[in-house]
C-alpha cells in the first residue's frame, strides 16, 4: 500500500472519497504541517539560507538542491516492532509533528563532462505548497533552468517527477533530456500502475504522465534498459528495484576513484534504515526487492568509500555510508568552504 | 603549549624566531590549505551558499554564522593513544589535508528578550585569508553590525574575539557592549597570559589586547562573575574553565523548557570527544579543568536535552548531545525550514 508520500493530494483524495480523516490521517505523511504561531514579540519573519550546497568530487560539481520537507509517519515503517523503531529514534531529535517525522526533498544538479545533469526535479505543486523549490534554489545557485541539459529520474513519484514541469504546466526545462528506465516508464505508461495503486492514489499515475506528457511531445524523454551506454558520459545507471519496479540509482564517475552514488529512494528514514535496513517503507511497491536493493547498495558504497546523495536524506543529504557492526551509520558531509579539499 | 590555533600567524612568528619549519608545521594548524588547481574543463568558480542558518528555539531565533575553517592535525588530541585516535576517525570522512582535520569557526547570533547577542565574533583577520567572515554572512543574513546589542565572549582567543574589530581596526559593532568573565579578562590583561603562552605565540596577548582596547575606551566591555545577574535578561553564565582560564559558556532560555547551550570551544575534534570526553586538546591551558568542564556540560546537555551551539562543531554546529554508552554522540540539526517545528 503505497499510501505515503501523497499526502498533500491524498488528504483531498480521501475527503472526496468520503474515508473519514481520523481513521487514516495520523498514519498519513503530511506535506504541510501547520506553522506555530510566532511567539509574542518575534522578530519579522526570517528567511532561511537559500536551500542550495556546493561540493566538488574530483572533477564533479554537485549541487544539493532542497525543494522542502514532507512528514513520514512512524507506522508507515514496516518490518520492525513500533518499540525497536521508538527506541532508535529516541533522542535522536528528527524534528516530528503529529504528521510524521520531517524528512528532506532534495534532487541534485551534477556537472560532468560538460553536461549539466539534474537528477531528479522535486515536487512543484504536486505536494502542495511548502514544497517545490528546487527551481528557485537552482537559479539562487546560479543556474538557469534551460541551462540544464539532462534530467535523470530515479523513479516516476510525484516527488521526483512533478518538478520538470512549470506552473504553467510546460516544461521547466525546455531543452533537457529526461532519462528514465524503461521498466519504470513502461509500468506508469501501462495498466499495472492503476491496478497496484489504491483507488485514493490514483491521481499520481496522472501526475506521473502529466509530467511525462510535453517532454513526450517535443521527443526528449529517453528511456535505458540497466547496462545500456547511452547515458551522459560518465554515467552508470544501477537498477535498484522495489520502491518502485524501475526505481535506478546512478553511478558518477568524478576521475581518479572519486565517484558519487545518486540513489534516490533507497532510505527514507534515515535513523531507521541505517541501522536496520531490512526496516521497509509502506510505500515500496515491492518491499522484498525494495530492502534487497538497500542492502546492496549500502554495502557497495560503504566498502567503496563512494559518496552518496540521497534524496530524503536530511538536506543536503551529502555524505559517505560507513559500515557499523552488522548494518551501517550515515555519515553527513561537514560544510566545507569551496574547493573542497578532495580526499 | 598552546600551539594550534594560532596557524597563520605562528608560521610567520616561527620563521621570525628562526625556527626551522619543517621541525614543527607538520604538526600545526594551517588556516590555509593550499587550493587544489581546478580540473580541466571545470566550470567558472562557484560560490558556497552563504554561510548563515536560522533555527527557532522556543522564543529564540538564533543564526549560525560561518566564519571559515582551520585545520587541527591529529597529533595535537592528548589523552589518548594515536592508534585509538585513528580508529576513531577512520571512515568518518573529515576533511583533511596534510594541516590537519578541517574543523569549523562559527560564531552565534542570538535574538533574545528584543536584544541582538552575538556570541563570538570569529577571526576578522588574525587567522589570515579564508576565515573572517562572521561580518560577511550576518549582513547576509539580513543583520548589519550596527544592530548588534551585545558580544557575549566564550573566551578571548584570537578566532572568538579578533572579530570584534573591522579591517580598519575600529570596532566592527559600534555600539554593541563586549561581555567578558572576570576571569578570564584579568588573564588577558595581566601577566599570566605572557607568562604561560610560549614566546613564539605570544602574538596572540597582543591580539586580545589591541580587540578589547577601543571597547574599553569607549566604557563597552563588561566583566561578570559567575552567578552575576547582570548579563542581559535571559541569559545565563556557566563557567567551563580549562581551554582558558576564564572559558564561559552561555546557556540561553527560550521559554517552555527550551534552552540553548552556547558552549564555545569544550570540544574541538567532534569525532574524538564525544565519544572520548577526557581527550584533550594541546591548546588547553589546563587540560584536567578542561576535561572536567567538558563531561559536565555534556552530561548535562545530554540529560536535559538542550540545544547546542558549538564554536568548532561543523557548521553550523547545531544540534543536541545524546548519551551513548558511558560516552556521548553527537546529533546536528536537520536542514529545516523556518519556522522550525518546535519539540
Amino acid at each position: 500500500m503505497p499510501f505515503a508520500f501523497f499526502p498533500f493530494r491524498l488528504r483531498h483524495a480521501l475527503r472526496r472519497a468520503g474515508l473519514g480523516a481520523a481513521l487514516t490521517l495520523s498514519a498519513i505523511a503530511s506535506a504541510q504541517p501547520a506553522a506555530p504561531a510566532p511567539p509574542p514579540g518575534a522578530a519579522r519573519a526570517l528567511q532561511q539560507v537559500p536551500g542550495y550546497y556546493h561540493q566538488a568530487i574530483g572533477t564533479l560539481r554537485v549541487t544539493a538542491l532542497f525543494d522542502g520537507v514532507v512528514q513520514l509517519p512512524r507506522a508507515q515503517i514496516q518490518g520492525l516492532a513500533p518499540a525497536a523503531i521508538d527506541a532508535l529514534l529516541q533522542r535522536r531529535y528528527v524534528p516530528e509533528s503529529p504528521q510524521g517525522l520531517q524528512t528532506a526533498v532534495n534532487a541534485y544538479l551534477v556537472h560532468v563532462g560538460g553536461r549539466r545533469v539534474l537528477v531528479d526535479a522535486g515536487t512543484a505543486d504536486c505536494f502542495g505548497p511548502g514544497l517545490g523549490q528546487v527551481v528557485a534554489n537552482l537559479q539562487a545557485a546560479g543556474v538557469s533552468p534551460a541551462q540544464v541539459d539532462d534530467v535523470l529520474l530515479t523513479h516516476a513519484h510525484p516527488d521526483h517527477l512533478c518538478g520538470v514541469l512549470g506552473a504553467d504546466g510546460a516544461r521547466a526545462f525546455p531543452t533537457a533530456t529526461l532519462w528514465l528506465d524503461d521498466t519504470e516508464l513502461r509500468y506508469w505508461e501501462g495498466p499495472e500502475a492503476e491496478a497496484r495503486t489504491p483507488k485514493a492514489l490514483r491521481f499520481v499515475v496522472g501526475q506521473a504522465r502529466r509530467a511525462l506528457a510535453p517532454y513526450q511531445a517535443a521527443g526528449q524523454v529517453r528511456s535505458f534498459k540497466p547496462g545500456d551506454a547511452g547515458l551522459p558520459a560518465g554515467i552508470q545507471a544501477l537498477a535498484s528495484p522495489g520502491h518502485t519496479p524501475g526505481h535506478t540509482s546512478y553511478l558518477i564517475d568524478g576521475g581518479d576513484a572519486q565517484k558519487l552514488l545518486v540513489w534516490g529512494d533507497v532510505v527514507h528514514y534515515h535513523v531507521v534504515q541505517f541501522a536496520r535496513p531490512s526496516a521497509s517503507f509502506e510505500a515500496d511497491v515491492d518491499r522484498v526487492r525494495a530492502i534487497a536493493s538497500r542492502r546492496q547498495l549500502l554495502a557497495q558504497a560503504a566498502r567503496a568509500g563512494w559518496r552518496v546523495a540521497g534524496a530524503h536524506l536530511p538536506f543536503p543529504g551529502l555524505g559517505h555510508v560507513r559500515a557499523e557492526g552488522a548494518a551501517y551509520a550515515w555519515v553527513p558531509a561537514e560544510f566545507s568552504p569551496l574547493p573542497a579539499v578532495p580526499r
